[in-house]
């Protein structure tokens, strides 16, 4: 069996990765360079990749600046310091235009074409911060999409759609990596790092805090020789 | 209204925004730079988006090479000289991966972050030469998915999708874009040209000829002047 994982370096996509890389996937990463302004993760996808031993992984560029709208690719100030109430409800000025359609349509692209059994990704409705395309229902209409839109779902074989962090909560998800013995010092997840240091205050920062501190670890990426 | 329209520089999505002007849309055009052997329709693009009075023409650049598995990309020989029993049936080897399915992601992702009422795309479901990703229930999956993904939707203000060639021949498309006055001479089809000039023998070259002939008009784009 063989499927595509999108992989960003961050706490989800690797730890979807070491869960697919369990369950017996020859794994195809994909990560994209798309204007980002914390391209550092695509050095942590890179250093997860090679830790958990995939087929391939494929870099996909796009110039997400051309289509314009979100603090991670445009001049807004990234919102530092918000507490949980803060970071529910409302849509983030962090969301990026439609990015997980983006990101989905090209991975199936790549798993059409390499006949692939699966798209496996990190999504998670639990710690849904406002993004509408991390929720299940987003992934069932693509996924049904996805069927009529190719040669292998036409003809009867159907891509699965796997999304193993959907009903997980931060601490769970760490819990399960920690298990598969998978070393999140590897990972990243700040919106606005400084030479490789996690700023600490940003929502994903505080996020991933709250997580280790609920699993009762340590996160080895506040280790400053993890730093570079 | 503001409408984003995917233009390839073809016929079909020319006469596309010569319908969406009529109809009073605001247009951004949007085409794709994604390692196509036929780049030469990106320069055919841009002289389609100045002759109609576009508001915007971005062109999004990314490899689909990085992704593999068409002849329109990779070193496959595109098929010549085929009739029309020839070109019906199988999923032809220029079919790209998800081709429209990318394509689209990337036009709600604009759509989305430039707050535009409706997505404008000259698929056709007549001429359908084998690809899924043409067809009417694939645009209605890729709407349903699509309300779902993005902001715009989740608040109850969906995009539209419009798709105004899917029930049209190559011919009615050719008589009606003559009709508003397109000069199709700016417009390129052929897979495979060789300094501007198409080949005319491979399927998209021939079933141009068919619809000229059959519209009873003359193709401006064999005219050895309009070659460059």
């Amino acid at each position: 069996m063989r499927a595509v994982i999108l992989l960003s370096g961050g706490i989800d996509s690797a730890t979807t990765l070491a869960i697919a890389r369990r369950d017996g996937y020859a794994c195809l990463a994909v990560s994209f360079d798309y204007g980002q302004r914390h391209r550092y993760e695509l050095e942590a996808a890179r250093k997860v990749a090679a830790s958990l031993g995939v087929v391939r992984h494929a870099i996909i560029s796009f110039d997400m600046r051309t289509i314009g709208g979100s603090a991670l690719t445009d001049d807004i100030a990234v919102p530092k310091g918000r507490d949980e109430t803060q970071m529910g409800g409302d849509i983030p000025v962090t969301y990026v235009p439609a990015r997980n359609t983006v990101f989905l349509a090209l991975a199936l692209a790549m798993a059409e074409a390499r006949a692939a059994d699966a798209i496996v990704l990190g999504i998670n409705a639990v710690d849904y911060s406002g993004y509408p395309d991390c929720r299940p229902e987003y992934l069932d209409a693509f996924a049904r999409m996805a069927t009529l839109a190719t040669k292998a779902g036409v003809e009867g074989r159907p891509l699965e759609f796997l999304a193993p962090l959907v009903d997980l909560s931060k601490e769970a998800i760490i819990r399960l990596g920690l298990s598969l013995g998978l070393d999140y010092g590897l990972t990243t997840s700040c919106y606005d790092p400084a030479a490789g240091r996690p700023c600490g205050e940003c929502d994903s920062c505080r996020i991933r805090a709250a997580g280790f501190a609920a699993a009762g670890a340590a996160d080895p990426r506040l280790d400053p020789t993890r730093w570079r």
